[in-house]
């Protein structure tokens, strides 16, 4: 008998300061994915996400994230993430490039805009050519690409972890 | 310009060993989750999945990961975890419990059954008993909880990272 007890929805994990991680999310086909992100961007304590497209979350799916995610929608991505490099952060693109780094490996810097790209197409020539760097999820098996609510969620994992307290 | 250049659908990285992770779930509210895991099971190089409730899988959202994972469905989880733990495999729960160790903090072993939680009630009681370890995801804000597929994805890259070989 391990006696392992149920303790869901426990209160959340404080930070020392808050996260210094931003999105950039590109025009999306789906809302879903949108929204899925909201969420796990909410549970992981990020406060700002830049977007471009119509930006319509579902509350459904996003819940609580909705309101705690400030979504800055913007007709293209361009001149906030030239903004935001300006200020300090490093633009990081989730992406498959002839660069990428696997993330891994990958030593993030707090100040950092996670650039995503769009499910088919990925991120724009434009945006690639605006970032320090691209990290990519190394993929094993079928059907080789990760949906991309689902990378997200693993890279944002990946940089709660190197920066556990904010 | 940094010349970053789109390489994506890479082939995937190869295994060198066969990843001896197996999933469990349990009657999923949704479809759509159980969909969602198996894409991402498929792309961790995940071979095995044992499931209870109906396991129906949408091909549209689980992709070739649906033909690329094996997905044995059987009325009840418990004598699935049985006999997988007497060839060796140690049971992890993800869910918070009384016991439940940061995900950032615990050591695979290789051959590890991740056990997963229905979306409102999480891991049975029935199923808690039998489990070796259970690990939770760190949440830093609102919505204070994961959606199932997204934590599922989470637990999936940190055995990846600790395992990148197989």
């Amino acid at each position: 008998m391990t006696g392992f007890k149920h303790e869901r929805h426990k209160s959340p994990t404080p930070l020392k300061q808050p996260r210094e991680l931003v999105l950039a999310c590109p025009p999306f086909r789906s809302q879903v994915n949108l929204s899925r992100i909201v969420r796990a961007a909410g549970c992981c304590g990020v406060q700002h996400i830049v977007c471009a497209g119509n930006g319509k979350v579902k509350s459904k799916i996003a819940r609580d994230g909705a309101e705690a995610v400030e979504i800055d929608v913007h007709r293209s991505l361009e001149p906030q993430l030239k903004k935001l490099k300006q200020t300090g952060y490093a633009l990081v693109g989730l992406e498959q490039t002839s660069g990428s780094v696997s993330l891994f490996e990958f030593p993030f810097t707090r100040k950092t805009v996670l650039v995503l790209g769009n499910e088919r197409l990925g991120i724009s020539e434009n945006v690639l050519a605006l970032l320090d760097a691209t990290v990519e999820i190394p993929v094993y098996g079928l059907p080789h690409s990760h949906n991309v609510a689902t990378a997200t969620a693993m890279a944002l994992y990946e940089y709660c972890r190197q920066f556990p307290d904010g």
